[in-house]
């Protein structure tokens, strides 16, 4: 990459997505040097100059916001960039197509990034000449406020690729985690849905509603994994013997309740009355208070980290 | 119940929960007039009065401590209580025999609560005579920091009885859910253990590390669902169609992942070589630094609940 001054990166695709990284990418230092947004919908530079805004709390609006280039073709949107970063459609022949196209345009050392959340690089790349440089980014949404991306690389993403991104996403203060198998769903959404499953058991069986379910998730778990995830939770659970003693202690319990766990499919029929009680009880939900509120647990949970940080380095 | 004027609490039981709970008491308002622990170790009394104190922050302890009484036999520790809560050891056996033992000696309207995390409370009861006011009020550990209360009464348990214990806990700031049915391990472990499944899993077959993987839901549903939980989360993220938009739209990944979920077993072959990872990333995890961090996420949350409840108040 050339140095940071210089840092030029251009996102394809302006849906909800798309204008969250550029939300990211302009308030995360270190900024680029040049945004360039490209997406084929008609009108899209007036689509992009009046959604972008949105992203922001009022009064919180980069001044930079001005500066971003709305390219109208996609040789003039990727020929010059640093990092060209696709969320277009889920589809694999667009995205084949797309990426194609990109690779003869380009610099030779632009990264290239995905934010499919289940096309694998793999077969994005299947036309490229050279396929080292491809890999989903996937972010937990929306990106500008969530700090994971999910770096998932086909066997033929290169290391030195692998480690450009990652160093990228650090420097920002960001959570690149590594993949290391392009698996269904990758991580995140395999470990959330494996609990939704639970929880539409729970709610299709009767043991709590919708509401119950979400408020006990809300009062428990939720904070708790804030601040320590499942595997340190447990292990600071097992006492001096760590995980493993969690396990000597409730292995037991544990395997009943993964003997007993339901296992809905969709579309098999629980789908009207969780429907029907999201519906009810949540109406729409209001996102910007949601991420307002977010926001503030993750400030506080920078700042500890940050405190932790300097504890480290004083010893 | 009395009056709260005279609300006497009995703990029976001087383990992490049953001192966990006994900070609770003396920390939420309306606070009891009269706290006494029951606990048949040799020298409870010491132990109680010089382990409890580590449950609060330095110069947070509050002066009602001293006006904890420790009973020295079950009779004088249950005769006059208004709420006995038990935290003993989990054996059946050891809790019908000191259920029937409580209610030879308890007031007719005291209030019978077990924090076990898997006994049934029908199970326990088997041996009482009026087995319509013991339930299982289990909390999300430690239960002085995290909200979370799981009522789980058996098919016996009074309406009344389940009504007054709510009540109780509403009343303090918690959030007390009622379980519908003994479902095994209740709801909130459940749901966890569902998660911790795919995380074995995910780790057992090399796509990511312990550490990894508690780095990835601590950036992602960790701090979300402390706001939203998993229902309203997808429901927000569904668009107009709310959690049916958000089937519509993804429910075929979903369903992959469900169908691709891993399903170890305790006792598999996994443990090795998670609990080795467990043991180099994390080796004694610094649980008061955890809590802290976590009552500091739990304080916005409250915050931004009392915040809510005003701006309802206000239409």
């Amino acid at each position: 990459m050339s140095s940071e001054k210089e840092l030029r990166i251009t996102l394809i695709g302006a849906g909800t997505i798309g204008l969250s990284f550029a939300a990211l990418h302009l308030t995360h230092l270190p900024a680029p040097s040049q945004l360039t947004i490209f997406d084929n919908r008609p009108n899209a530079e007036e689509y992009i100059r009046s959604n972008l805004p949105k992203f922001f709390q009022n009064s919180s609006i980069p001044s930079s916001i001005s500066d971003i280039k709305v390219a109208t073709s996609l040789q003039e949107a990727v020929s010059n960039a640093n990092i060209i970063q696709e969320s277009g459609p889920e589809n694999l022949d667009i995205k084949k197509e797309l990426w194609a196209e990109v690779e003869n345009h380009a610099k030779k050392d632009a990264l290239f990034w995905s934010s499919t959340s289940g096309i694998p690089a793999s077969q994005q790349a299947q036309n490229m000449q050279d396929r080292t440089r491809l890999l989903v980014v996937h972010p937990y949404n929306p990106p500008h406020i969530m700090p994971l991306l999910e770096l998932v690389p086909s066997p033929d993403t290169s290391l030195e690729v692998i480690q450009r991104t990652q160093d990228f996403w650090r420097a920002r203060n960001r959570v690149p985690i590594h993949i290391r198998r392009e698996t269904t769903g990758f991580v995140a959404n395999r470990l959330a849905f494996a609990l939704l499953r639970e929880a539409v058991h729970l709610v299709d069986t009767g043991v709590v509603s919708v509401e119950e379910l979400d408020a006990i998730v809300e009062s428990s778990m939720g904070p708790r994994w804030a601040v320590a995830g499942p595997f340190k939770s447990y292990h600071a659970g097992g006492g001096p013997l760590g995980l493993e003693g969690f396990f000597k202690n409730i292995g037991g319990t544990v395997q009943a309740c993964w003997d007993d766990a339901g296992t809905p499919k969709v579309g098999d029929g629980w789908e009207g009355e969780v429907f029907k009680q999201a519906r009810e009880v949540y109406g729409t939900v209001d996102v910007a208070e949601r991420d307002r509120i977010t926001r503030r647990l993750l400030d506080v949970l920078d700042e500890e980290k940050g405190r932790k940080r300097s504890v480290d380095e004083e010893k």
